[in-house]
């Protein structure tokens, strides 16, 4: 064992220990070292053919499963991906069964025999490496473990095509075991275990959790936190949704998150402004939860305190200072937004320069005729309007919102003059609102046509 | 609506109303008959299109797949029939666009190429209603009411081949949803809540249940019950096994059946009974839990009870008296054993004479040199072990014990004088005992070549 | 030990292992035999003392204690009894220093010096066994100990009067264990654990429950049963009540009882009626739930359901036919009422005859100008609001509910016609109505002056 | 309302609103104001002689006892004053009326009558106030509140010795109450709700929680923390203790609390090390948990970890600077320690120059003779065993341990360097060893004769 290894070598074996407590780690050093020499292969291929066979019973298959996956953890990088590699190349699809399969379908006699034959087709198209993969359910953790092993794939495809096969198979098979209809949707409070709270702020994608002071705010009498669960990781949030009760539409984020604020009574509150949506597990990118989560949430709090009318998000625009600096110009802008353009280029790089802007709220060129509020704003509509890859708004966020019905509500001005927020959104916010009678007809008309539903407030700006 | 129809209606609408007790099914009444005339069937059509096409986003989809489940319940028979030909025919594999793919496939440039038509030839063999069936998990009681949906589904496909390919993808889709390792293992006691006890009893396969004294003995002290569970079905048990604490194999079902029979101190008892074991769900039919079962129950009482040493079941050998009447003469049988068969013969069909025959345990025609008991446990051994369909024993208990990796231990006279136990195995009951060690070696051999592992005991008898 | 007391022995040695599935009761035999002869009393006054005086620190003693509890359990009845006479005689209050702190209190100087001797009488008051009592507390299922130890102890008091202050002291302490605000109040359904359930069936005090068919209806969707738990006795319920949702007030107990009368829809029920309220502790003799449990369950039922609009019971007049036959002739009635006596007066040791008279409904000397439902109304009224003992009445249900502030609403005739309903109550049912805004009302003048609220209807057979 | 109430006011409806969310707060401004004027006082005189009457039935009384627990909290600090001034004065003994118990106690004939006339002086020796305490029960978090009203009086009874006998009243209920086999023993991890673990961090008295961090490190593999719990506050910890699992006696506490450390397998630990016990609710000050907690957590984890072979604390003198600088002179001590003294008095007021002094470890006067160490460990070890009040050690964590039937195993230098730690203890800490077997005979050593069990190590210092 190379000495560059060590640490990983040892944050694994910490980590079977904490998934086998009981379980007799030696054996495993005898099978593989953590970078996976040319004969531990050959006995990987052997454990796996007897896994794909089902030698001596599934329970016997799925125990030898198991055992496979823990040596999985024990590799160092080096030794995982190799591992990946030989389950890519060597599991995928008999093509030459396959071509037999499809030589017998066209030659089959009448529906019943093309059915038949049409089934045997499907069964053969199946890489045998999924059934491998099912195995590891059998794991203590399984599903994490699947999980986990597609977040090490998955930026593996970029370099290694080969691998992007096996990581479309896992997906498959992730998407069927994290099937909405099997997640729990579960309120976080200030009474939730600290380790799963822990997890919020590891997770916590949009405003950063700076600590438990600020977590607790998070999750006082005028918030709520919601979260989808796996039956099979109950202490693994999937995704979760921070949400504020407050009275009127939020125009900015700080005065949600400052401490000392007095707390809204939520019995009274008229408004659930969702503030933070974040995805916790990498390996699922692709599986899509934050469109149920965010309906649903509606749906409980709805019930739950029919004192509230209406339901925002306040979000970032992300992608509106790259677009203002690259793809802006393009855009067939009037005179004051290319006047602003120029005057933003030259600070754009700068956070600090930038917010100086802000805070002065002036804009140079403008002669005093408007200000850089006013300008920016009318950008940022077009920006989440008009900026377009094909159908879809360029922007991530919005484009998210909108496929889920939602309609642009409003742009708030210096609403986020975190580093962050001014580096990618000016300092601005955008609420989306999600009006339930509106959400299928704004959804069907944005995929069918990119039709975008906007206020009049946003279309003035236009 | 025929008043013919009365009762189903009142049925579904009861159940309706249990599973969604705020749903208003007024408008449901406007949409379907319980008969499902051709009228509805278009609207039907339209439905399950803005189903599969995923109409105003996911969320709505399946939302409208769920009333289409309502609809389904409120349907009679036959109008059930109609809806799942309508699936089985309409939404099937589109053959044209298999045939298509298959040509691109076979024209496809390059390993990547090849890689990517393949998936996507793969994609086009999954039929489309997949997609459907997997939306229905929206309702409430989603997995129970696909798991209902194909135990209705089963018994039509005799009549109706093409409803095959249907149940063959709700069997594949059922067969993933209920992966072994997403269900829970669970261990049933009298402090078990009653509305889940009232389900053994229901249930119970093997011995019925007589009581709720009955099923409290079956419960006690001495006695251990498990039984699996999906996360998403909680208040239904998909299989239970019945195990009694004893000392030494036990060779008699009365015994353990006896309430007033005293009880083992479970803390000293060697042995444990697997006396029942009972699947629950005919909706499961081909998905095979038992195997896992045994064995974890077998690890977690190993683990709880150090006392127990020997892990054995007590079974009937339920095919026996059949092969006897009708196929044991094409075996090779000794002249005893003939006579046996002449014995047995006119008394077969009747279950009292049967009784009275092995109550006085004589066999007439053997001149006192040997007893009945002698004679039909060398036949019942050699039926175990010889009687086979291809390499598969055909007794189907002994089939599925033989394929865990079990070994027939001893076979036991007189052990289940009840009027079942009587007709189908005359009386007689097997211990197959669950040596771990062995397990894999057992099934292996059974397995690859039809070999059966017998205790000294058993080989003697033959 | 004598063989007579082996069934006793055997069933406490059962108990023992139930309780301290870890203990060594091989100890125990040598401490003390089944009756507990003189050596061994001396032994327990040895082990008494060490408790009283803390030796060894309170952990220790305390452990001393549970070993005393564990002794007592071992005792035949006889042995018992000298247990508690023990108690009752040796560790009663100590008279001599009870007179020496009396002087000490009239020489005081001062109100400082007055409390402070006034504190150290009370504390002589104590009897020292008092602490022991409190000590048992340490075995582990020592609430249910104390509980059982004094439904032992009472019938022992009616022989023994000596017996009568360890009683007082005993109630004393359970009267402060079992304060209300200690207890649970929780709902029992089909969902509850057979366990619990079973205790049902046994504790049913008023209609007993006759199968587990009859308990399932009498926990049905329009039905409630509610229960007082103490949280160091989860598995043993205090008191129960059970509720049917009805419409209307019920007039009969035998169609709450029909199994297979049709659900009433719990959600549209305008009435509530407690149809069976039942103490299940012996040893909580004289600790009063009952009035707390009817008022929690009726505003659990209030908050839950506001479609219930009248809370009633269904109540027995248990004492009414003894009345009729010892007390009632001299109270004044009426010629009709006299003949009704007579009439009555020859069937009412006999249910059978007493069941015709009913179902002829026939008032033999009244010349058909009344029937035996008309002068029965008018007596039974008559009895439950004039047949006092003192200021109360002598009907234990009737004064029951009108301490608890209830108003007599209506009686039924035919109501009740199972042989004890025959037997006690001549068939006849009460009402008893809890109308929240008069309950203080009728409480005060009933306490005070023995003023009973009546309907106008029960006025109108006065 | 006073200005100066101000915060109190807020503070106390901010509690309120959180124990009776759905109360309705307003009719108690009518009820009181916060510095409860004399006309109120005539309000409550009334509200209190209906609770102790039962006016209405003692549903009623409690619910009247609950409104004046809600007016109690609304009250600013003198008004709270003056309520329980008013509980103090006017509802004690009534002293006329126990003199004519008493005489009729003397005047009584016969043993039953003495009994019945001691029992009746008994009652009459228990102020009516006390049934007024029991139904502040029935507030929703009752047993709280009592704790609370406790902790509240005890600092008023210094001034106001007329208020003694009444938390002498609330002591004895609430002994009675928080009995030791009430309490549930619960374990404490990191996967504890976070509002509880809040908690530990607020309460902490020996060795203060820095951060969630320093939290999570003592809730960590190798640590196990354990608390009492009264089922009526499960929310709030009654006390609790943090053990360490170790190898070997820690003799430092800064090890202990380096987050840092690496982990324990606590499979392989020898020793459990108590390195902090704290008390958490001021109201119960002299109900005694401690002894239970340590003894119970010690056979818990003696059964979980077989491993644990060795029981110690780790724990601070507090009193030995004290003892040090006012009270060892007097004490007999030899030259050495004489020198210590002067020169650990100039520094012993500043924590800085005692820190520096320990550091460098020198004895100025002694000539490099011997150390700092050497000579204070020597007065430590005759503080601990010579220092007494009577039979009892001065210092109240020796005391307390000792009590249990600890002995005195190490003194430990340098052991806590932190200001507190070299403020009281000059940086020493000290093991006390609990060794079941002899717990009890050092116990019954030190209570009957103030015997002090000591190592031969400790005994080497004297």
């Amino acid at each position: 064992m190379r000495s560059e290894d060590e640490p990983i070598w040892n944050w694994t074996l910490r980590r079977i220990r904490k998934i086998w407590p009981l379980g007799d780690s030696g054996k495993l050093k005898n099978l593989v070292e953590p970078g996976l020499p040319k004969d531990d292969i050959d006995i990987l291929r052997q454990k796996i053919r007897a896994c794909l066979d089902g030698r001596g019973g599934e329970v016997s298959a799925r125990a030898r499963a198991a055992e496979l996956g823990e040596a999985y953890l024990v590799l160092n990088p080096k030794g995982r991906r190799r591992f990946l590699e030989l389950l890519a190349t060597e599991y995928d699809v008999d093509n030459a069964a396959v071509e037999a399969a499809i030589e017998a379908r066209e030659n089959s006699d009448g529906p019943a025999e093309l059915q038949e034959a049409t089934h045997r087709l499907r069964r053969l198209l199946e890489p045998p490496r999924t059934r491998l993969l099912r195995q590891f359910n059998e794991l203590q953790e399984g599903v994490k473990f699947l999980v986990d092993l597609r977040a090490e794939l998955m930026p593996l495809t970029r370099e290694d095509p080969s691998l992007k096969a096996l990581d479309r198979d896992v997906f498959d098979l992730l998407s069927s075991w994290f099937d909405i209809g099997f997640l729990d949707l579960q309120q976080i409070t200030w009474k939730t275990p600290a380790a799963l709270l822990e997890k919020l702020i590891e997770y916590e994608a949009v405003h950063a959790i700076r600590s438990w002071d600020d977590l607790k705010n998070r999750l006082g009498d005028d918030r709520c936190c919601y979260a989808f669960f796996h039956p099979r990781m109950p202490d693994e949030p999937l995704i979760f949704v921070e949400v504020a009760l407050v009275n009127g539409i939020s125009t900015s984020i700080h005065e949600l998150l400052d401490e000392k604020a007095p707390v809204v009574d939520p019995n009274k509150a008229d408004t659930a402004i969702f503030y933070s949506i974040s995805n916790c597990q990498k390996g699922l990118a692709g599986v899509s939860f934050g469109n149920f989560l965010i309906k649903r949430v509606v749906r409980d709090l709805s019930a739950r305190r029919p004192n509230l009318k209406t339901f925002s998000t306040l979000s970032p625009a992300p992608g509106f200072m790259d677009w203002l600096q690259n793809g802006a110009r393009g855009a067939g802008l009037g005179d004051r937004e290319l006047q602003a353009l120029d005057l933003i280029a030259p600070v754009a790089g700068s956070e600090t320069d930038l917010a100086e802007l802000i805070s002065k709220n002036e804009l140079p060129g403008a002669g005093g005729r408007s200000t850089l509020q006013e300008t920016m704003l009318r950008l940022c509509a077009r920006y989440l309007t008009k900026a377009k890859k094909g159908r879809q708004a360029i922007d991530r966020v919005a484009h998210f919102h909108l496929t889920n019905g939602a309609r642009i509500e409003q742009i708030n001005w210096a609403a986020d003059l975190s580093d962050k927020g001014i580096r990618q959104s000016a300092g601005m916010m955008v609420n989306y609102l999600y009006k339930l009678p509106d959400i299928e007809k704004n959804h069907e008309s944005y995929s069918a046509s990119g039709g975008i539903a906007t206020s009049s407030a946003v279309r003035k700006l236009l």
